[in-house]
């Protein structure tokens, strides 16, 4: 076993190839459930397209799988090391290569976090749109692996919606380059679209060309408490019946109000059972903002009327609340879908499941899009495992998937499949579909060697 | 060669097994120009699912091509016959299946005609974004199947960001069902992006759930004339750098408006030498239109400062202006796209390219993509083909390709690569990556049955 990480030592540079086990160790897992510890053999952190075709190549050779890995925040569990596998870490290669502003386009490493591509493109009064919750740390790379979404994708898409071109090492180590540096572009397959989303198991991402979008002139948030869940998710649909299009609305039940007054010391659930959080943007926010707080009046909502400075102070809360908590097998964060008529319904089984099963429940929901991150969660004994309450916790976690598709809903509407969400992919997905898919992964990766185990 | 016409006969109910000559030969080509005339053993109108699986499943016993079709006004010959095919008519099944208004979805057949979807959803303030220029006869089938774009994609997206999930009848007849109800899902592979575009080749569309937009409330519409067209492409850029994000930015030159003016009886062309149309929308549409106006002026244009209906008129002028000439061998349309920093250099290489060739021009783009639509042409004498002039415009088709490449462009923007543009692609995408695709077609449709020689 120690032949790979020699052969990789005398092909990479000094520094490269990390065998200290406590970086192995903390690079055997990303944010989601351990369901399966399995220590790398080694830890390649790369530093060039050339170092990770040299990876795939010597790993190629010895059957070594290759588990991609950007910044780790993932929570499906797509960046676990698989066993007997080299975690190839791609956050060293951080570089914007370029960003034209007539372009309206960046070409980026994969190492590139978020964040600091969004205040490069804001520098230039643009914006990359997508915005997971973890985008002060996760990577571009990373987001195109998940197809990662966040607070403002109902009006500016996911990242599949923002990647113009991607370029991507296949399992044979070869190069190519997908896709087009224009907004449009139809010549043959959608090969950029496929790789987007597939987690690592086709290729991986050494080089994207994203389509930047116009930073809104003017932001304007409004603040919605209600007496009630229910009524709360009702707001979404009413704004939808306005026809206005907010960047951001974003729901929090009771339990999310409580967490976050403990951790910030603020007085969220005192003055509601739920809060919809809203921004409008653009040159027509103002407007938009009016008619969605009438209409949210309307509904039962206690909305903020003043200067929209604490609403803004909500939003950062909210979009920062990632971290607060790591889920682990007592506490475990879904990410299901549903169609927009059935928020209100799924939010009220959300609630009659967390009763029944007698586990704790807390909701955050991107609601413009359908996309509910509920957290279910039991407590820990002294770190004495209790079976029954682990019982019921898996009972309420398979009741919230299998009543999510029932509504015609996703198990997944933006964290990806991973290892944790496999368990439920046979569910949503009819055998011939996932054959298909199969089929796919083994054209592309007929040895099996990309992050084994993953996303399909 | 009749004993698929019989076996399909007996299958198929009365009416749906067309041998007539005149019918052969009408569905025997689209709108792009013909380089290889076939006739079809037979042109089949389905009128349901199993009627599309019964003739796949056939054609595939007798490995027979199947050339799905909408209404064919795909401008790439890819739904062209090919040798010994039967032509699969799919305008028949043209159901609206479900139009939820809350959900802001449809599910439709693949012969429903894209204008009528947005009728539909205009009665419950939606629509349908993608609206190319064919968009009062093109089917959503063909819509998805080359990923069409139009006039509002800057703003809107294109095809493939409408469409949430496809039912998909593959080469041995059998049906899945890909994507998701939901706007965001990222269960698995993006099986459904991998169709769209696809021209048929993969599979056969027979349903899609559509994601539906707002349709905006307000529309202002800007006129600007220039006295070139480089100073008007100029313009794009210009209003780019505002960052403001017109709905529409359609950029017409001298022989556009000369032609409109020929068909219609407008004064277009005495009014400027280029015309760049610009259309806001939504709450912030005055702002931003007065954003816009006072851009352009300030780049040399003669802006319409009176009430926007003059304006209107020209844009549905515009959108309409596709059937009024069909292209041939002797006037072909072109579809490159170039990143937007490039477009006032390509513009000014197209019009020394028809100097230098001698040949007609006239250009107009979807100028917010950097697409553009230049249509090269040489006059027909009495029939008589002039052997020099179409080598001439031969050239001129070819350096309007090599350039827009040299650029970073792309050689279709939205139009496919059908047939007629097969020649080209080699030049846009390596070896590599064409190999690539033939390994995907091969996994989806290992006879070659489905559309041969098209798209890829």
């Amino acid at each position: 076993m120690g032949s790979i990480v020699e052969e990789l030592r005398n092909i990479l540079a000094p520094g490269r190839v990390i065998v200290d086990s406590t970086v192995l160790a903390a690079y055997a897992v990303d944010q989601a459930p351990v369901l399966d510890f399995e220590m790398p053999l080694a830890v390649v952190m790369a530093e060039s397209v050339a170092d990770v075709q040299a990876v795939v190549r010597t790993c190629a050779a010895h059957g070594v799988p290759v588990v991609a890995r950007g910044a780790g925040t993932g929570v499906s569990g797509g960046a676990h090391a698989s066993k007997g596998c080299v975690v190839l870490g791609l956050e060293r290669m951080n570089r914007i290569l370029d960003l034209n502003p007539d372009d309206e386009t960046a070409v980026v490493e994969p190492g590139v976090i978020n964040a600091d591509l969004n205040e490069a493109a804001g520098a230039h009064g643009l914006m990359y749109a997508p915005d997971p919750a973890s985008f002060r740390m996760s990577t571009i790379g990373g987001n195109v692996a998940t197809n990662a979404g966040g607070l403002r994708c109902a009006k500016y898409g996911v990242t599949r919606d923002s990647v113009l071109a991607l370029d991507v090492v296949l399992a044979d180590g070869s190069l190519i380059h997908t896709g087009h540096q224009t907004f449009k572009g139809v010549a043959g397959y959608d090969l950029t679209g496929l790789f987007v989303g597939s987690e690592g198991t086709l290729g991986i991402v050494v080089g994207a060309t994203v389509r930047l979008k116009y930073l809104p002139r003017d932001v304007q948030t409004i603040a919605a408490f209600y007496p009630d869940f229910r009524r709360a998710a009702a707001g979404v649909l009413a704004v939808g019946r306005a026809r206005v299009q907010p960047a951001i609305m974003e729901l929090l039940d009771g339990g999310s109000l409580r967490q976050l007054d403990a951790v910030h010391g603020s007085d969220l659930s005192r003055r509601g059972a739920s809060l919809l959080l809203i921004q409008t943007d653009g040159f027509g926010a103002v407007a938009e903002a009016e008619v969605v707080r009438n209409v949210l009046a309307a509904g039962g909502a206690a909305v903020t009327t003043e200067a929209s400075a604490e609403a803004e102070q909500l939003v950062d809360l909210r979009r920062n609340s990632r971290g607060v908590e790591v889920d682990d097998e007592y506490r475990v964060g879904e990410d299901v879908a549903v169609p927009r008529s059935r928020l209100v319904d799924y939010v009220g089984e959300l609630e009659a499941m967390a009763v029944a099963y007698g586990v704790q429940l807390k909701v955050v929901a991107h609601a413009g899009d359908g996309n509910l991150h509920p957290t279910f969660w039991v407590d820990r004994q002294d770190n004495q495992v209790d079976a029954a309450a682990m019982q019921r916790l898996g009972d309420a976690l398979d009741k919230s998937i299998t009543v999510a598709l029932a509504m015609g809903g996703t198990i997944t509407g933006e964290h990806g499949i991973g290892q944790y969400k496999l368990r439920w992919l046979g569910l949503e997905q009819p055998e011939p579909v996932r054959e298909l898919q199969r089929r796919i992964k083994h054209l592309f990766d007929p040895a099996g060697i990309l992050n084994p185990g993953k996303a399909i």
